[in-house]
C-alpha cells in the first residue's frame, strides 16, 4: 500500500476533480468484478491496481494480448500465459461472424472453446466494423455493414453487442461506440460522441436486463476525437454511467503522440479514480509507459504479435528486424537479459534462419518474445510504482529505448 | 525377448539368405551406434528393435518426423518429442543451402542450433537435388545443380555429402545416391544404380577418413528401380558394404503399392538381419504397417505434417478434412480415443474454426495430432510384435482404416 493512496482516497471525497481522477459516482458492485488501486506513484498519476473477475485476478497496469479470432495468433493459451499475460482480448466483430454466437454457446462459451481459463475482455465490434467491414452505415438504432468474409448483410446494435459478449461469456463487456476516423470534421465527431453516449445508456440497460452484472462487467468508452472540450464532456458521461470501468477510445488512430498524451491527461482528471481505465488499441513499449504515467491501467494492441510475424522484435534498445543479415551468426540469445521462452532456448541465428526459410516456428518464437517483452515492461512499471520510482524508471526506459517513428503494418 | 529371435539368430549363421534377412557381412562396430533386434513376429518379418546413437536410443519400428529446414514444421522440439518421436530427420540439400555448414558449425552443430537433443538422421541431399533443384547434372564425380533459393551453382559429391552431415553432427549419415524418376528406361536405372554403388564406396571411404564412426553411423541406400533383379543386386552390395544400416530408396515414387511391397520383400531377404532397415520417404499409416510386415525398422515422411497443414487429419477410420462443415459443431475431440495434446485439450470445432479463420494455431494442432497418430500406430505395432499378434493387429487396422488412393500434395 502506497502512502500516496491514502492522500488520494481522502482527496477523492472532495467534489473537485482530483489530479488523479474523480471519485466514482456510484458505489454499485458488479458481480464478480472488483477493482482496487493498491498503490500510486507519488510524483504522478501512475497506478498499481488489482482487478478481480469471474475468471481470476489481473494485476494492473496490464497489457492484454489480442486473440482476434479466439486465438492469440500462432500461440497456445498456455504459451500466452507463460509470457506473463493475465487477461486477453478477443474481437466481437470477428467472433460474431465466425464461428458465431451459436457455436460459441454450444461449445460452452468462449473460454472453453479456445482453452483460455483466465479473464477475457471483448471489444464491442464497433472498431472493426468501421475499419474492416464494408458499407458500414450508422443509424440511431445501430450500424449495418457487410461481412468482410462473405459479403452478407449484418447489423450490430448496442443491445446486440452486449448480448453477444454476455452470450459467449466475456468477463469484461465493452459498450458499442461510434468512431469516426481522422481527419474528421467537428460536427461528425460531436455527432458520433453524442451517439456513443446514447448507445452507452442502451448498453447499460441491456446489460442490466440480462443480469449481466452477475457474471461480467460493463465498460463505457470515452470518445470525443482530438477535441479536449468534447473529451471532457465524454469523460464526464462515462464517469457518471453505471459501468465498472472506463475505456478511452478513438486514440492511436494516427494523431501525433503529444496529442494522445494531452487527451489522456484531460480525461484522466475526470474518469473515476476507483475504476480501471483502459486505453484501447495502444501497445508500443513507449506508449505503455506514457499511458501509465497518465493513469491508464489496461492496454491492448495487436502490435507485439503483428510485428513479431513481420520479424520485428523488441529489445531494450528498440525494435530490430531479425531477418537482417547481421543476426545470421549470432549464436547467443537475441537479448541476453530476456527471460522469455524464446531467448532462453534459441539463438538469434536460429530465429533468423527460421524467418529466412519461411518456417512458421519463427513466427511463434518471435510472438513469444514480443509478448514477454511487453509483460516485462509492465512488471518493471508495477515495481517502479510500488517503489515510488516510476519517473526515474520511465526516464531510464526512454534513455535506452529508441521508438520507431512510424509503425508500418501496425 | 522373442523366442523366434533365437531361431533366427541361429538361422542367420547359415549361408543361405534367411527369410528374415541375411547375416551381416562384418561385425564391425560403429562408434556410439548399436542396433539389436529384440523381438520378431513369429508369423512374418516384423521386427522390434533398439537402435542406440550418440544422442540416445530409438525403439524400432520408428517413424521419423521430418525437420526439413532444421524445424519440424510449425512445432517446437519438445512438442515433437511429446508426440512420441524419438528421432527426427533433416534434409542435407536444404541445410547446405540455408543456413549452410559454416553457420551450423558455429552454432555448435545441428542439434544445438535447432534445440533437438535426440538422434538426427540426415539424408544425403540427392533426392531433393533431383526433385527440387534446377539443372541437376550427374557426372561420376558428383552432381551439379542450381540452388532453388538463389539460382547459384552448387555441387554435391559423395565426399561432400558425408562431410556436410558429419560437419553439423548428424547421428546417422546417408550415403549419396543417384535417383531416377518414373518412368525410367532400364539403362538409366542400371546406370544410376551402379553409380549409387560406386558412390557408396566413396562415401564409406570419406566417412572412414573423417573418423566418422567415432560419432555417427553411415547407412547405404539400395536402389534398382522396380526391377527385382537389379534390386537384389543392389541389396547385396549394401549388405556387403561397411555401413551400419540399410536404406531402401527409390520407392514411393508413384509406383503401385503392390510393386513397392514386392520390392521390399525382395530386398528384405538380402539385407542384413542385424542392421536397421530404413524405408525412405514412406509414412502413410497403411504403408507403415505394410513396411513393418516386410521387416522395415525406420520410416520418414513429410506426409503427416504436410497433410496436417492442409487440414487432413488421421483418424482410426482414415483421413478426414477438418475444414468440412460437419466439424463446425463437434465440441468434443476429433478422436475420443486419441491421447494427443490436441485431442485432449481442444475440440474438433475449435480446430475447424482455426482452419476456417486461417489461424496458424490450427496448423500446429493438426500437426501434433497427425504425428501422434503415427507414433500411436508405431506403438501398437511394437506391442503386437512383442505379443506375436502382428498379423491380426495388421488385419484389425486394415479392417478399420480406409486409405486414400491418391495422395495429393504429399
Amino acid at each position: 500500500m502506497n502512502s500516496a493512496l491514502d492522500d488520494l482516497t481522502a482527496t477523492s471525497s472532495n467534489s473537485d476533480p482530483a489530479p488523479h481522477g474523480a471519485p466514482s459516482a456510484n458505489d454499485r458492485t458488479f458481480g464478480p468484478f472488483r477493482f482496487e488501486v493498491i498503490g500510486i506513484d507519488l510524483a504522478g498519476g501512475a497506478r498499481h491496481g488489482r482487478m478481480t473477475t469471474g475468471h481470476g485476478r489481473v494485476e494492473t497496469p496490464a497489457f492484454m494480448p489480442v486473440g482476434t479470432q479466439a486465438s492469440v495468433k500462432t500461440l497456445l493459451p498456455q504459451e500466452v500465459r507463460a509470457t506473463g499475460a493475465q487477461i486477453i482480448l478477443a474481437n466481437t466483430y470477428h467472433l460474431m461472424l465466425r464461428p458465431g454466437l451459436e457455436t460459441l454457446v454450444a461449445a460452452g462459451g468462449l473460454h472453453r472453446f479456445m482453452g483460455w481459463d483466465g479473464p477475457i475482455l471483448t471489444d464491442s465490434g464497433g472498431f472493426q466494423i468501421f475499419s474492416l467491414a464494408g458499407n458500414a452505415r450508422v443509424r440511431e438504432h445501430g450500424v449495418t455493414f457487410r461481412s468482410h468474409i462473405d459479403g452478407s448483410h449484418r447489423e450490430l446494435t448496442p443491445e446486440k453487442a452486449v448480448g453477444l459478449q454476455l452470450g459467449w461469456g466475456s468477463d469484461i463487456v465493452m459498450a458499442l461506440d461510434h468512431l469516426v476516423g481522422l481527419p474528421a470534421d467537428p460536427t461528425s465527431v460531436r455527432d458520433a460522441t453524442d451517439r456513443t453516449h446514447r448507445w452507452l445508456a442502451r448498453c447499460a440497460d441491456a446489460f442490466a436486463d440480462a443480469g449481466g452484472e452477475e457474471r461480467a462487467a460493463l465498460f463505457g468508452i470515452c470518445q470525443g476525437g482530438m477535441d479536449p472540450e468534447l473529451r471532457r464532456e465524454s469523460a464526464a458521461v462515462i464517469a457518471s454511467a453505471e459501468v465498472a470501468g472506463s475505456a478511452i477510445g478513438g486514440l492511436s488512430v494516427g494523431e501525433p503522440k503529444p496529442v494522445m498524451a494531452e487527451i489522456l491527461e484531460t480525461v484522466a482528471e475526470i474518469l473515476p479514480f476507483d475504476k480501471p481505465r483502459y486505453l484501447m488499441g495502444v501497445g508500443s513499449p513507449e506508449d505503455l509507459w506514457m499511458g501509465v504515467a497518465r493513469g491508464v491501467d489496461l492496454f491492448d494492441c495487436v502490435l507485439p504479435t503483428r510485428l513479431a510475424r513481420n520479424g520485428a522484435l523488441f529489445t531494450a534498445e528498440g525494435r530490430v528486424n531479425i531477418k537482417q543479415r547481421r543476426f545470421a551468426d549470432v549464436h547467443g540469445p537475441l537479448e541476453a537479459e530476456c527471460d522469455c521462452d524464446t531467448c532462453t532456448r534459441f539463438s538469434a541465428a536460429y530465429i533468423h534462419h527460421l524467418f529466412r526459410a519461411g518456417e512458421i516456428l519463427g513466427l511463434r518464437l518471435a510472438s513469444i518474445h514480443n509478448l514477454r517483452f511487453l509483460a516485462n515492461q509492465i512488471e518493471v512499471i508495477r515495481r517502479a510504482i510500488e517503489q515510488n520510482t516510476f519517473a526515474s524508471a520511465h526516464a531510464s526506459f526512454l534513455a535506452r529505448y529508441r521508438p520507431v517513428e512510424r509503425t508500418p503494418n501496425a
